[in-house]
């Protein structure tokens, strides 16, 4: 089995200068860090003025750097250039003032700060013992965005003014994928103990059920969980609720699968779909779900940071009658990724179908059954610290910054939308609800939806080739739309109207015929 | 569906002050990461004083800090004091020299320094367009770590020497549940077709396998895929091989599970179990998992890391006939968390089972099939740009370096257990493959198994209660065994050798009767 005492000679071969490699010595943590400290300030003070999509290859990076591995060692100085000169001029920068693609990754720098010290700390909190300072400080920062979203206290692990420790609580997971999988999962154990499934045999038989507009990952999830591709019901949704769901029709899907003899079994409801920001209705689809005994999941990932100001609260009316609903503080809510917050009203619901206790981890704190062992909330063991950075977030600015900053983006949503209905030449396509901006070119003279399609596509690709601006674009029944989000967080207005600007002025060289350059 | 235009007035009443708020204000940065690296220099300075398992009771932490969020915003220094008060106290310090419990989470200048700037730039790579540098910069930390792993050319994805693109490849997740997940998931949807199985019909009938020393998150990995728990073979391990899996007895229960009608569908292999570091027979598995057709998955998770050194390599003999093969730099080669690097000969059947492509996400790069979308090799969408902190590891490093790291650590697991070998009162249980030491007081005068036991959770209770160590225990073969594990980053051969002289002096003390004080 390879013990060492068979080739003692090896380790003389190799041996240490007198003070051995120290990874992490003291001046060498301190100078490495401030170096990047340095990096990420100049970073910050010249992203704007760099291309947001580079002009790359495919390959290009493996051009640049060396192929193999060195074997020396190298001053740091040397990675440091290497990512100024090879890694900075490759990227996609999320960062930029003039990224408005995708959903923006906010940031700020009480996150990174405590993202820095996390990593630093570099604890694996799976269970209470193993740190119990980031599993309390988890559960407090969760408890603390529940109540700034005013969850329902059976969303809250530790209730304020004496309640107690409840039955719901919440975890920070990687991703909402992670947030889907694991509700999946429960959902679909307690549905197989409800039939009295033997084993996984009557898996055949549980349906899920969500929107055509949910995330493409929902699907993805309930194949990871071993749902029938054939039972994933997506229910088609239309111009007439701007894309959410219609409870009439989810209704009458389940109720035809219970004739057939199937078992509902899981209802994914969004609030601000990625695509469109479609708003699925959550207290209608929670009394749907109460006939058929069916897990109700809420996907906020990006608009449920809304909801911590008052005005945007209503999205999440009937959420007391939810099993789960997750958001990612990562997407809007200014802290680094990853950080995505899975609340759920009943944790044991979780942990029965996720729970393991190697005898290794076993330990008095977890027999007592008065902590919460967090490994048993998520797909794996180790986790990071990350609930640190999500406390430091809402610690150092409070709620009124951090609503602040969200209105202050749809506020400059808001300045984009209106600029796009000034011009006759566009149009919104949907109604914006939060900071994201769905529009296009309207299709002019005899235009096909083919023409439009190709007529914004261009506009899109014009845009995005200046560097100035990265927009991104989806598909609303069967029209090509372009997506505009607002967020990104060194984003002020004025980067706003340039790409307005910009926008205007690539339509009007597209429609003047130079379209085919 | 809740347009801002209905109430516009809620914007005046919070207004923002003449500069608005700066989530990334670069002088906030700079500030607040330049306290954060104060914070971390005096936390390694001092945390080698600091009781390693803090003696907090469950709930402390909401007794210390305020249990509703603030809506004012406070300095940064209030957060930073609440750290040092609040949380350092009670942590369980994973990087104090003292720390030899479970496996050590290792870590570095280089890899902190990675991990913040990539915190910074916070981009979201899910395809390569999205990020190309994030996704080039994963592939080729990838292929350099496979290069020095001298794991076969069928797992590099940019062959070196003019080998252009192979079908294999890597990605980096979170976890070693993560990569167990995602091959199981590969390995079940292949084996469904080539039942022909309609639907997950089939899926009654596929069987795993793995050795009961397996990690514990294999079975709930299995679990969240569908498999039947029924389904889901332990094959018992002894002290005869170490507790490493005897290919003679998977090979009977495979067969038998065929003889029975099942479908053998996949085979985790461990390279160094977490409970006592067994070395599971890699090459024998792989011999019999062709004659089955099963997936054969390598879980090296801690060990992996050893085998850029040759004197270890030996334990990846057969890892050319494997299907892939997951380890963690987060464990043993000084990368902070988190970092699993997962590689697949084969990269079409991950991407078979996990591809999604909403429209959204469509681009050029994507269509053309020349760069990877690693959002595709993974459980969720998003994705942290992880590959830097471990490029900057080998850059800085060099092999060199990182040998010299894991030789320096198994040395001083040698001091150890050759100060346990040395004492008459202690045996070592299993071989020391790595830098774990299993061992235990042995059992004196007419000691049952239990009295050993209850001797040894004595010592350890003693022991971890000083704070001046923290071991861990495991039972192997229905014996209660300590584990001590060498390589927290900070650790030297000092701290090694006083872990020992304080088991010594507390065994001293029980053994001479002051046990049930």
């Amino acid at each position: 089995m390879g013990s060492l005492d068979s080739n003692p000679a090896s380790f003389d071969a190799f041996a240490t200068d007198a003070e051995g490699f120290q990874p992490l010595n003291t001046d060498d943590v301190r100078s490495y860090l401030h170096k990047s400290v340095d990096f990420i300030y100049d970073y910050y003070k010249s992203v704007e003025s760099m291309p947001v999509l580079p002009g790359v290859e495919p390959g290009y990076l493996s051009r640049l750097l060396q192929s193999a591995p060195p074997s020396a060692a190298a001053p740091f100085d040397i990675a440091m250039k290497e990512i100024r000169e090879a890694v900075v001029p490759g990227m996609t920068h999320w960062a930029s003032p003039n990224f408005f693609a995708f959903f923006p990754a906010t940031n700020s720098a009480a996150a990174i700060a405590g993202e820095l010290i996390a990593s630093a700390m570099n604890t694996v909190g799976f269970t209470w013992q193993a740190n119990p300072a980031a599993t309390e400080m988890e559960v407090l920062a969760l408890d603390w965005l529940a109540q700034l979203m005013r969850l329902p206290e059976s969303f809250i692990m530790n209730r304020t003014g004496g309640g107690g420790r409840g039955t719901g609580g919440g975890v920070i997971l990687a991703t909402t994928s992670e947030a889907m999988l694991v509700t999946l999962v429960a959902a679909r154990d307690a549905a197989l103990r409800r039939i009295g499934s033997d084993g996984v045999a009557g898996l055949t038989r549980l349906t899920v059920y969500a929107a055509d507009q949910t995330h493409s990952t929902f699907n993805k999830m309930c194949r990871l969980a071993g749902f029938d591709p054939a039972n994933v019901r997506s229910i088609a949704t239309s111009p007439d609720t701007d894309f959410g769901l219609d409870p009439a029709k989810l209704l009458e899907v389940m109720q035809a699968d219970v004739d057939a003899g199937l078992v509902p079994t899981y209802i994914c409801v969004t609030v601000g779909t990625t695509s469109s920001n479609a708003v699925d209705p959550v207290a209608a689809v929670a009394d749907i779900a109460t006939r058929f005994n069916a897990w109700v999941h809420v996907d906020a990932a990006y608009a449920g940071s809304t909801c911590i100001c008052p005005e945007f609260r209503h999205h999440l009316n009937g959420v007391e009658r939810v099993d789960s609903i997750s958001m990612s503080p990562h997407k809007w809510l200014m802290t680094c990724l990853d950080c995505t917050c899975l609340w759920v009203r009943d944790t044991h619901r979780l942990t029965d179908a996720l729970e393991t206790s190697p005898e290794y981890l076993k330990n008095d704190a977890s027999d007592s059954g008065t902590v919460t062992d967090l490994k048993d909330m998520q797909v794996g063991t180790g986790r990071r610290f990350r609930g640190l950075k999500l406390w430091m977030v809402m610690r150092t600015y409070g709620s009124n910054r951090l609503q602040e900053h969200i209105r202050s983006d749809v506020a400059m949503a808001k300045v984009f939308e209106e600029s796009v209905r000034a011009d006759d030449r566009f149009e919104v396509v949907v109604p914006r609800n939060f900071a994201l901006v769905c529009f296009r070119i309207k299709p002019y003279g005899d235009m096909t939806e083919e023409d439009a399609e190709a007529v914004n596509r261009e506009l899109m690709d014009r845009l995005n080739k200046t560097g100035k601006a990265y927009i991104a674009h989806t598909v609303l029944g069967g029209k090509f739309v372009l997506r505009f989000a607002v967020g990104s967080s060194l984003q002020e207005e004025r980067h706003v109207r340039s790409a307005w600007e910009l926008i205007r002025k690539k339509t009007t060289e597209i429609i003047s015929g130079e379209m085919s350059v």
